[in-house]
């Protein structure tokens, strides 16, 4: 399969394209590393990438900036670093990429825990996780050609130890499990489903 | 309790201040209609209202523009009416309204049932409502003095049959069902919760 890992360079992302390079042809892209680059954030230079790539089989997202900070100081401006950052711009790669993804291709979006596990200081992120997975049951039923949608919704992960004084008593997932959920989306058969993945 | 209801005059606010008003100081907000005038979408309107009003006991919103349409056609701009009207809205008035609020207080946002049960058309709402569900939940943890915070996910409801063709299948909600909703998050004392109101 031909398959865009979008944030291939990062944390999770390498983890991803390890786990599949060996059998499938990775895209990597990324905002200044990769065989591609783009900003996720800008719908025109996301339609530009596709432009590029033009027919594939499955998109993976591991990219999108999250705002943390007090909720009790928190402004509109704040928020909205993770709704442009996370949300719309994986919504965005979903509503141009429906143009050019073979039938029965798949869409994994990367969410998180924290849709459903909240910590202080994350509260755009409770809420923008929590979208992506309600955007990826919706979009499931509307998709057409057997085009495929779900996200992963990873808790803390072990590459990132500076996460975890933010996550007291939060396990964290092994980079495999993390991999592994992004390759049961990506080969497996389910649609509109959240896998979420904790250590 | 004052009680500050967005949205007094909509189909689901104007039953849920019938539930109220006999027992409690109800202060009716609306777009063009009310007690007090604001537009939800503008943070700086929002923040006018709140000093007009003062201190309160609880703030119930039942107002929120949101897009249909179908997710093929969907562009960047169509979802930010989701996003702008419902979401972020909604967001605003517990940011700028944590400052206002009376210890115990508590704020009732309103998503909907299409965020963990789809229908055509509803993408962005799906994603919007499940969105609002998880900011109830981070901001739970973190409002101070005992203020909680809950969402009410009505399914269609018996009074807007123009959306029962969207909804095959679906039993609507009683008004009685969905306004009592309203008042266990006011009156009740968890938080937190999102409460499904089907028929
Ligand atoms: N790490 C965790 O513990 C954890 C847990 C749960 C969820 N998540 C989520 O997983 C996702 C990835 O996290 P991570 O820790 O792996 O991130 P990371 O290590 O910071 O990697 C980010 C990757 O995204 C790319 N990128 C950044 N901004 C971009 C943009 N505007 N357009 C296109 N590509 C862009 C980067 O490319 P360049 O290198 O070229 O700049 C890089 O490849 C995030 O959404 C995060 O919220 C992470
Ligand atoms: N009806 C349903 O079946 C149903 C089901 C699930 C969820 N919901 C959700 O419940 C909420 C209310 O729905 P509804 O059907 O009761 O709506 P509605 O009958 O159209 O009433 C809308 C109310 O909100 C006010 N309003 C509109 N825009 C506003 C703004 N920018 N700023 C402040 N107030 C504003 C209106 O005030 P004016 O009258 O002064 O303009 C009116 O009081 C929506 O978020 C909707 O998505 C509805």
């Amino acid at each position: 399969m031909k398959i865009i890992v979008i944030g291939a360079s990062g944390t999770i992302g390498s983890s991803i394209v390890s786990a599949l390079e060996k059998d499938h042809q990775i895209i990597k892209v990324g905002y200044k590393s990769g065989d591609i680059q783009t900003n996720i954030n800008d719908p025109a230079s996301i339609e530009e990438m596709y432009k590029k790539i033009s027919a594939f089989d499955a998109l993976i997202c591991a990219a999108g900036d999250g705002y943390f900070g007090p909720l009790s100081s928190m402004t509109d401006a704040n928020f909205r670093v993770s709704i442009d950052g996370k949300l719309m711009s994986q919504v965005n790669l979903v509503l141009a990429g429906q143009k050019y993804i073979t039938p029965k291709g798949s869409f994994t979006l990367t969410s998180g825990s924290l849709a459903n596990d909240p910590v202080p200081f994350a509260t755009s992120l409770s809420a923008v996780n929590a979208a992506i997975d309600g955007f990826v049951r919706g979009a499931a039923i509307e998709l057409e050609n057997g085009i495929r949608i779900n996200s992963v919704a990873p808790g803390v992960v072990e590459a990132s130890p500076a996460y975890f004084p933010y996550f007291p008593g939060h396990i964290p997932a092994t980079m495999h499990q993390v991999a592994q959920a992004y390759v049961r989306s990506a080969l497996g058969a389910q649609t509109g489903q959240t896998y979420t993945v904790k250590g």
